[in-house]
Parts: structure tokens; C-alpha cells; sequence
């Protein structure tokens, strides 16, 4: 095998010995993986999960957990909210663009109660209590929340606000613990394992291999040893996201540069690789979700602006919002603005986070003397301080919409925090799925054999972000991958 | 050979009768095609062009014809700039990213000059005159002018201000007809034919011929029929962009949907599909260059304001600077304010747009007034107007960086002019190619045998544009796929 070989598939004819053999092979043990794996062992098929590191978990494990559900989830009734799939996918369509996969978008809400109930199902917990604070999750064990800002302008009154941010519930957790991914992956394991999902770890995949266009199995390696893994059905790539690949971020996702996150150092774009080179179809590479490292207890209470000093996202909104508006159309530049009584207030809040616990980057009697200090240009800042307080004054903020709870002049004194270069993010592009989670070819057909679901596909998320959208479609597609792959007679 | 073939490579055993044979294959007879049917065939290359119009020209010879290049050129010279080969590169780096090919744009700079002197040389006029009112292009036939914001904020603080917009000159043109695209592409066009190369006409790619991992050739479609073409050193794929391809617009470029611009309807992927089938890397997918349809000699008299009444970039800088701005970070919402006197002054210039002379969609004898009938947050646009009035006075304007030159205070009566919506562009994104014009696989090795140039390719554009780098690197890696591919002998 030369060494130009690489993601390149290879042919089966070359090959006489296969190290291992399974109806369903699936790479990748995160939550796309395990979802495909239950699926598709209880189709009957027998199922071999190839994780290139030393055990299951992905990055789901090492997530806040959320999952992004709704249309009148059982947990959505119970705390008193109400939505329909229709209300949902009015945000989804409206939050998530430009370009989303509509198709996808209108499924994914119409199965959501489903796999609410199917995770539930597979012994994932989630607690009937709801948190309605700002912020990124809740502080303990709460498991429904508002993750995409939903409540917040323009959403709300575009569809009714409902949160859709569900929790696994993660016993005894304090806060700045991990969140409920460990207690999203490990019911589902579990459940794989019952059902007889094999296993092997420390394996990672190379290539393809194929029989004319067919995918019938990959090339793996493990301790410098490479494999061959026959699929006598399907194989399905659940690698995870390109996040930690630099030369796929340079290329397709620069505004990543130097700033990955929510993602695992394993996420190099390999799921992605081997099926560019088979002819696969892309997505929304360029499309990132990005965090936003300020607390929202803090935000919410002053203004952010921008390098010229004006605001531009309510405050109010959810954080990734935040984080997606700086980094893209703010060229990173961010700071709050928050008078003394503000920020004491939000230093008594449970969630609120250390950094404002520090002295401000520039503390000032006036807001002339703050804007002098932070070196904007005369006028800049004071005319977006009178602005914001001529409205905040009745209560309105007709610039951006920030809700009444939260409007209210800013006094003095006054402080303000640098917040540049306070984003990182992950990456939400990669292969083009249908809704039966088959890999599309760049003629439009789907490549026979070949499934994706999770970070190294393009999911519901095409510009916008909801925390919980990334585990949501990747474990509803996963399934879905899991089940079309297991019905795969072809081989 | 079955309908879901499509874009899929055929093998050449399979070929038994060539239509067609050259030692080099050109598909598209635009800038990149041209420029590659010169040097292949100076370089002693049999070649053959298929264009599928009727037509030499592509995009370019509709375009206005300029050619970004500098270093130093006889041009710049003579009209009394000075430039560096590296002063160039410093402007690109830092105007063209992010993410930009960094091997690409300094080859692009050092080889810059060179690439200037063999356009005259192939008899590409170029008038020694500089037109420096603000604009898209000159009026009449002046051979050179800034066509990037090389000399507004904030590039230049960055380089040394030098103007690199080159336009062939186009005889007897007046204002409102095409430019200088024609007479680029006339004598290029007339220079490869008196070398001796072939086009045929009509005639559409629909996929390629591969030997193994290499390329032969091309099957190409005319009125209904398939034809087999091959070519004995290598195929340059030169089609265009994707801008009118609906799907890949959605999938790759979503701001674009609705809004092509400065493209060809024959601009529909074909290249990158035949490519990716192959397993091409693909790189900047999202990129797009953004006309904003505003006459500059107006803009730059005003003040650009967003959806919230602020301003958001320097009003005399490149006019594509304000569109991607528009339509990119400011959610396509755009609206110029501009006084009586200014909008006088700008309706006596040469180039003035007649949708500026219609009157105004808000007009008011105070700002306070105009800002209630744009149905902007009371205060928002007036303290717009404050702060840029109070350092106007003084003639500067630290908020955006706008020349002293155009800075004038706002008076009264002033008007606004609704100008969402005047966005519209074409799809920068494409192959990733090497500096030999060689389309990379995405095993990060070149695909033997094919060669790719202009907008197929991913060029010297990441995210930013400026006016003549489509036509400026699609000649300049034109030149190198045609010599590349004519020196290419392994087949």
C-alpha cells in the first residue's frame, strides 16, 4: 500500500483476510455512534463499533449534555409548557439558517416527542425542574431550559417560546462539575451493551474499502497494525466534527483558527476524508457553533458593545447567539458595559461567573471618563449609554429588544470588561445525509453502503446554533443511520 | 452508461472510440481557459479548447475588466505609484482572509509584474492614465485605479496605499457600456488562435476519463450527444463558478440564494463536480465577492447606517467592502443618510447613479424627523449623527477611519435612501488547487492530469474581494494549468 494511499478507498478485491467482520460497522463510540449501534442491533443486525480511543464517550461524554427537543416533549407538558413540532420548526428554521436542510428540519421536529420517549426509554434521566436563569446551563440537576434563545428577540415573536434544552440528569452534581453527557452516554451504552454491540477500542479508521461503488467495509489501525473490517451490511461514520483539524479549519472554517471547543482533540476530519475521496457531498463547512466565555447573569444586567462602542445582541439572548454575532459579524471585538449596582447583583447570582468577580478591565466614574478610558472615540459610548437609557427608562429597548425583566438604566459608576477573543467554538459542517442518514454523492445519489450521522455531518444547523441541536441531530440521525444501515441487504 | 452516472469518472477501458484528442484538454473558453490555451501551447501543446456557449468570453469579456495586479508595474510606474511585490502581499494578507492560501497570494505577488508585461505582450492595451474619484470603475478608458480599499481605513495603515485596479482599454467607451472585460478578452483569445489552438463550441463536460488515479480526458455532450475526448498530457478545468447552481448555492454559499451576480447562468459547478467526484479538496466554499448596487460618489458624501441607525464602515472605502459588510455582518440592512448639499454635490459628478436622482425614499427638514419616518428607536440615529458631526467638524472621523476629504458634517434638509436588499455577488470558493494549478486530492497529493484555474478554484480570495483578483488569478494559475498541463507527459 503506498503511502499517498491515505483516505483513499481501497478495493476489496485486493484484500484475502478480514481481521473482523459484522452486518452494521460503526466508527466512532460518541452519541451518533451509540444511538446507531442500538438501532441497528435491534434490527437484528450484528453490530461492531470501531473508537479510536481507550473507550466510549466522544465528546458527548465530556458535554453540558444537552438535547434539543420539543413539539410537547412528556418533560415540556409536565412543567407546564406547551409547543407542537409546527412551533418548533418555526424557530428551528428561523434560528438555524441561512441554507438549513429544511426536509431535515421538518423531520427532526416531527420525530422529536419519539426520541424524547426512546431515550427515555433507554434509561437517560432527565428531572421534571425547570431553570429559567440566564445562562449557559443550569447549576444543578434541572432538566429543561431555554438553549437557543427562544424567548428572546427576534425569536419570540416568531414562534412561541418554549424551552427545548432537556438534561439528563446528573446525580449530585455542583456546579462547575461536567454536566449531563456522562449520564446521556451512559444509559445508551449500557443499553448497546445489552443488546450485544461489540466493541473495539484503540482503533482508528484509514480508509474505505469497496467493491465496485459500494461501501463493504474500512480500513482501520491500531498499534501501527492495519485491519481490514468487513460490513457485510453498512458501515456509519460517527468520527465527530473537524474541529482540531487546522488545515480543514484554514480551509473551510478560518474564523476557527487558533479557537476549537466543545470538541476532542480525536475530531480531525476523518469521517469527513474518507468520504470526500469515495465522491461524497458537503455542507455548511464553513458554518461553526461558537462560544461565548462571559456570564450571562453579568450580560444580561449591562450592554454589550462593539469595537466602535455600540450595542449589537440583546443581552438577553442566548449565549451562543452572543458568541456566534462577535465572532462573525463584530470581527471578536466585545465588551460590557455594567454599572456597580448591576454587577453586585449578578456577583449574588449561583451562576455567576468568576472572571467578574475580578476588578473590570476599566472602572470610571462617568461613562465620558470610561469611554476615554477604553480609548473609543469621543461621543461613542455616551451616545450609546443615553440611547439605551432613554428607552431602559420605561422599561423598552427598542434597538434590540432585550426583554423589560432585564432593562434598566445604566448608572454609575461604571465598569467596563474587555471580552475579546472570548469565543471558541466547534465546527457544524461536513457530509451531506438524507433523512435515512445515507452519505449523498455529489451526483445526488446516495454512495451505497455508506451512513453518517453526528459532527462529521451537516446536520439541522446550517449558519445558527441551539445548544442541544448537535447532540439532538446526532443522536436522531445516528438511529436513523443505525436502522437504515441494518436493513441494508446488499452485500 | 446509466442516468445516475452523472458527475462520476469513467474508466477509459471502457472507451473504445475518441471523438476528440489534444495533448491538452481546456474545458471553458473564459479568462482561465484563455490564458491556459496560450502558454500550453507556447509550450508545444496540441491544444484543444470546449466551450459550451457559442462563444469565446465566459464571465470575463461581460466583466469590467480588472485585473488586480502591482509590485511595480510599467502602469504604476508611469502614472507615479510606487509598489513592492511585498507591500502588495501585506495588502492581501491582510484584506483577502481570513484563512487566505499564503503560498498562493506571494507567488501571486512576486510574479505579478511579469504577469502584466505578458498580458501586453499577448497585446492587452492598457491606458497610462488614473481615475481617483470614488467608483466602481472609471468612466471612460483610464488604465488604473484603487479598486480595494487600498487606501482607506483600515488598509492604509497596513501598506503603503498604491492602486492595482489594471483595466484593459476598452476604445471609445462611454459611460454605462461594458468595460474592459471584452478587451482582455479579444486579444488573449486572437493570441491563442494564432498559436494554432482549437476550440470546439456547444460543447458541455459531464464528467471525466480516468486511467487508475490519473485523468485522460473528458465526455463532454453536444446537441444530445456523448462524445469521448481525450487528452494526452492533461485536462484544465476552467467553467466558472457556482453562483447559478441553486443546490450548491443552498448548501455552500446560503447568502447568496436569490442573488447572483457578475456571473454567467453557464456558471453551474460543473467543474468542482466532476472534480469532487474524484475526490478533490475543496476549500472557502462560503466565500463570495458582494456587489452593493450604490453609486460611491453619493455614498461617500453620507453616512452608511444599519438596521439600528449606526454606522458600520468607512463610507470611502471599496464599494465590495460594503457589500460584504451589508450583507455578511449587517444582515443585508443598509441605508444611506445624506444632506442636501451633499446630495447635490454627488448628482453633478460624472458617474452619479440615477437611483440617486430619483428622490429619496425619506426626506426631512430635521434628523430627528427622518429617524421617526425610517421608523428607527427615537435618539438612535440622531446620536448617529452627533457623534459623527462633532469629530466632522474638525475633519475627522475616528469611529470608521473615512479621509479627511469626504468628511463633512450632516446639515439640514437630509434625506435617507432605503438600500437593503442591494446586494447580489458571485461564489468565490472552489478546488483547491497547488501552484502549478494542480487539483489537490483530498490526501493533500495533486490528481494526476488535472489542472484547474479561475473560478472553479479556490484563488487568492478567502473571505474578503477585491475588483480584479477573479480576472487576476484566473489568468495568472490559467498560465500555470497550460503550461503545467503541457509539460505533463505520463500519458
Amino acid at each position: 500500500m503506498s503511502d499517498t494511499q491515505g483516505v483513499r478507498p481501497q478495493s476489496a478485491a485486493e484484500i484475502s483476510d478480514w481481521d473482523f467482520e459484522a452486518d452494521v460497522v460503526i466508527a466512532g463510540y460518541g452519541i451518533a455512534g451509540v444511538a446507531a449501534a442500538i438501532e441497528a442491533a435491534e434490527a437484528g443486525a450484528d453490530v461492531l463499533v470501531l473508537e479510536r480511543t481507550g473507550g466510549w464517550g466522544g465528546a458527548a461524554s465530556l458535554s453540558g449534555g444537552f438535547i434539543y427537543l420539543g413539539g410537547g416533549t412528556p418533560l415540556q407538558k409536565a412543567l407546564g409548557f406547551e409547543d407542537t413540532p409546527e412551533n418548533m420548526e418555526k424557530f428551528m428554521l428561523a434560528a438555524l439558517g441561512p441554507g438549513v436542510d429544511e426536509a431535515k428540519i421538518h423531520d427532526y421536529c416531527q420525530g422529536s416527542v419519539e426520541h424524547f420517549n426512546w431515550l427515555v426509554a433507554q434509561g437517560v434521566p432527565f428531572k421534571e425542574e425547570f431553570w429559567g436563569e440566564p445562562g449557559w446551563e443550569p447549576p444543578h440537576d434541572e432538566g429543561l431550559m431555554y438553549s437557543g434563545g427562544e424567548n428572546s428577540a427576534p425569536f419570540k415573536d416568531i414562534a412561541t417560546p418554549a424551552p427545548r434544552g432537556h438534561l439528563p440528569q446528573m446525580q449530585n452534581k455542583r456546579i462547575g462539575e461536567q454536566g449531563g453527557g456522562y449520564m446521556l452516554m451512559k444509559p445508551l451504552t449500557d443499553a448497546a451493551e445489552k443488546l450485544g454491540v461489540r466493541a473495539e477500542y484503540d482503533i482508528r479508521i484509514q480508509r474505505l474499502i469497496v467493491d465496485g461503488d459500494r461501501v463493504v467495509g474500512v480500513v482501520a489501525k491500531r498499534y501501527g497494525k492495519l485491519l481490514n473490517i468487513r460490513a457485510r451490511r453498512g458501515v456509519v461514520l460517527a468520527t465527530g466534527s473537524f474541529a482540531y483539524e487546522t488545515k480543514m479549519i484554514e480551509g473551510y472554517a478560518p474564523r476557527l483558527i487558533g479557537r476549537p471547543a466543545a470538541a476532542i482533540e480525536e475530531h480531525d476530519g476523518i469521517g469527513i476524508r474518507v468520504a470526500q475521496a469515495l465522491g461524497a457531498e458537503l455542507a455548511h463547512m464553513d458554518a461553526t457553533e461558537v462560544a461565548f466565555f462571559g456570564d450571562p447573569q453579568t450580560m444580561v444586567r449591562g450592554i454589550m458593545v462593539n469595537g466602535r462602542g455600540q450595542r449589537y445582541i440583546a443581552e438577553d439572548t442566548y449565549p451562543g447567539r452572543i458568541g456566534q454575532a462577535t465572532l462573525i459579524q463584530q470581527d471578536n471585538q466585545a465588551f460590557l458595559i455594567i454599572d456597580e449596582d448591576g454587577l453586585e447583583e449578578a456577583q449574588k447570582t449561583e451562576t455567576s461567573s468568576p472572571y467578574f468577580r475580578q476588578p473590570p478591565t476599566w472602572a470610571a466614574e462617568t461613562v465620558e471618563e470610561l469611554e476615554s478610558d477604553m480609548g473609543l472615540p469621543a461621543g461613542s459610548l455616551q451616545a450609546t449609554v443615553e440611547v439605551y437609557n432613554r428607552h431602559a427608562a420605561s422599561g423598552s429597548d427598542p434597538l434590540l429588544g432585550k426583554k423589560e425583566q432585564w432593562v434598566r438604566p445604566i448608572g454609575t459608576p461604571v465598569a467596563g470588561f474587555d471580552m475579546r477573543g472570548f469565543t471558541a467554538g466547534f465546527t457544524l459542517g461536513g457530509l451531506r445525509t438524507d433523512l435515512d442518514s445515507r452519505v449523498m454523492h455529489v451526483t445526488g445519489e446516495p454512495i451505497p453502503g455508506l451512513y453518517a450521522a453526528g459532527r462529521c455531518t451537516s446536520g439541522v444547523c446550517a449558519g445558527g446554533y441551539a445548544s442541544g441541536t448537535s447532540l439532538g441531530d446526532g443522536s436522531f440521525y445516528g438511529r436513523r443511520a443505525g436502522r437504515a444501515a441494518a436493513h441494508d441487504a446488499s452485500n
